[in-house]
């Protein structure tokens, strides 16, 4: 197999810096698209899988799902993209097609688990996949969305993990006009959640422990501002929301949110894929509540998701970072100093 | 008020024998029935309450809300059942009547709290309600549920508890054909479960810790049985259920249970009030998966259930009981020799 010469940043050991690492990509095949990334998001899964916290660490690791780019080659067989569109890849390069969930345009419940865009092994092969934070990639065009010029680039890269971890629950709970969607955490999913929400419709509240971000939630759009640490507030909202999206990353006590649930109300897991402290059966059975969880999203979801924000204008609140300042964004990212996303301006690679 | 005179057992403080009572129901109001009890189920619940297991016991307590019996006596504005008739009461006497909940049929889940059939204070009133282990009854018409003279009025009687509290997911979840209904328990809500979601179309599977109960699963009708106790028969399971109907009474490990769950499966608790060992954030994310809870159900689905039961001839497997052998009874409840509900046989009350 023909091979391209790639270039990126990429740990080589739990917890050693992220340093240049020269690599290659496959040439396109005939359904195939390359990408020139413009832009990566930084997720708090690329820190996690680079410290190896999940003991799923597999080295050289370049990291990055959070993708924006330009088409600069294409497969024969290639109908969704052209050359000099801007496109966008996210968690997933693959999927085994063929399950019900893949038919269903669920690939990220796949049976046998999708390809992640990095730390994952490609299909029928040893190698692991390697990220964003490099200067080309190659996917499957079932793998690409197609990104609107219309909006900041920069800002539309965390769409692709972010967005569509927010989005997909909104929608699939049916978040609109005459639902209350609560936002418990407002970080990298949360805000952009916020702007999702109101944008469908829905009343948008926010709920924070500290209400250090409360001028924030309302710039971003959310209606209210709930303290979850005033147990009086929390009483007063008691059965009022229709909809809670959980972005907290960490197990956590939900007892108290589902308590905020109305009748037939749903919580959703984005966040937290850890062990919760002891669920309380009655805070369920006394109001059919429902505890739920949901991974990203399906790949036309995807470009759902990215169509519906072209429309309303929606992108995230970023920090441009260079790729040599890797390192450091890190650690702002662990003292939780960032609003609300650091994206890598990819041409610092260049030379 | 005029009042009725009436006679009963009743427990007299936490774990005291169950001795006569005489006291009195209140002579029917406009919209009333009154019921002379011919049958009372014996549920669980009755025995957690009578010893105050959960802290919440008013004495005297006349237990029962399974109740069965012949219409003796109806107010002038009672429409949906005459003098003559069979009528039912489950674990609801009354509601507020006026929030959403009550308006959309779902009393169970009354913003207030319904008014259970027994140790639940009257509404506007500081007396405790008294429940089936009795000679008669008074509730309004709302709260009582015409049965048919088809079935075994003795055997119908449970279905006003264990069967309503398993007919309303399987039809809120859709339990029909082409899905696969796991019934995780086969006690008094497990054997009804497992009736009526075969009644209803659906493959059905019994979850059980041993073989013991097997041949019985299969007689009342069970396509299959799984042994939890066994990982390769767990882990040939892995995503075969749309629902799991979970009766285990107490808290407990629900995370294996997760993982038998399709894309968008749930697992519905119907029997664990208390905490939930640590639920696994990721086996509910990983397909879309929900953990809900319910309680009962309303009383037009309670009606809808005892159609349905007649039209299926579906009623509980029972042993008839005198009452007075009920603390006999409750010691015998709680070493599980029950096959699968008892049954006061209100005739041993008469002189």
């Amino acid at each position: 197999m023909n091979t391209i010469d790639a270039i990126g940043y990429a740990a080589t050991s739990a917890g050693s810096p992220l340093t240049p690492l020269r690599f290659t990509r496959r040439t396109p095949g005939p359904s195939d698209v390359r990408i020139e990334i413009l832009y990566c998001g930084v997720c708090h899964t690329d820190l996690h899988l680079v410290r190896d916290a999940l003991g799923q660490a597999m080295y050289p690791m370049v990291p990055g799902h959070e993708i924006v780019g330009r088409v600069v080659e294409v497969g024969k067989d290639v109908t969704k993209l052209a050359v000099g569109d801007y496109a966008g890849i996210g968690c997933m390069v693959d999927s085994c097609r063929r399950c019900d969930a893949c038919n269903h345009g669920l690939e990220q419940y796949c049976d046998e688990g999708p390809t992640f865009t990095y730390n994952s092994k490609a299909r029928g092969s040893d190698q692991a996949t390697l990220g964003g934070y490099s200067d080309q990639i190659v996917a499957d065009q079932r793998f690409v969305v197609k990104v609107s010029a219309k909006l900041d680039l920069a800002a539309v890269a965390p769409l692709l993990c972010a967005g569509i971890t927010t989005y997909s629950p909104l929608r699939h709970w049916n978040a609109g006009p005459g639902k209350t969607v609560g936002v418990i955490g407002l970080g990298g999913l949360g805000h952009v959640g916020v702007k999702l929400a109101k944008a469908m419709g829905a009343r948008v509240v926010v709920l924070e422990r500290s209400t250090n971000k409360a001028g924030d939630a309302k710039r971003l759009g959310a209606d209210d501002v709930l303290l979850t640490t005033d147990p009086a507030a929390m009483a007063a909202h008691a059965r009022a929301f229709d909809l809670l999206l959980d972005t907290i990353p960490v197990g956590h006590d939900v007892n108290p949110f589902l308590g905020l649930l109305k009748l037939d109300g749903t919580l959703v897991l984005i966040g937290a894929m850890t062990a919760l402290p002891p669920v309380i059966g009655g805070n369920l059975m006394m109001a059919r509540r429902s505890l739920v969880g949901t991974a990203i999203g399906g790949m036309a979801e995807t470009q759902e998701m990215l169509d519906f924000c072209a429309e309303h204008g929606i992108v995230c609140d970023v920090e441009l970072i260079r790729i040599q300042d890797i390192d450091a964004t890190f650690r702002r990212l662990e003292q939780g100093d960032v609003k609300y996303r650091f994206v890598i301006d990819m041409a610092s690679l260049r030379p």
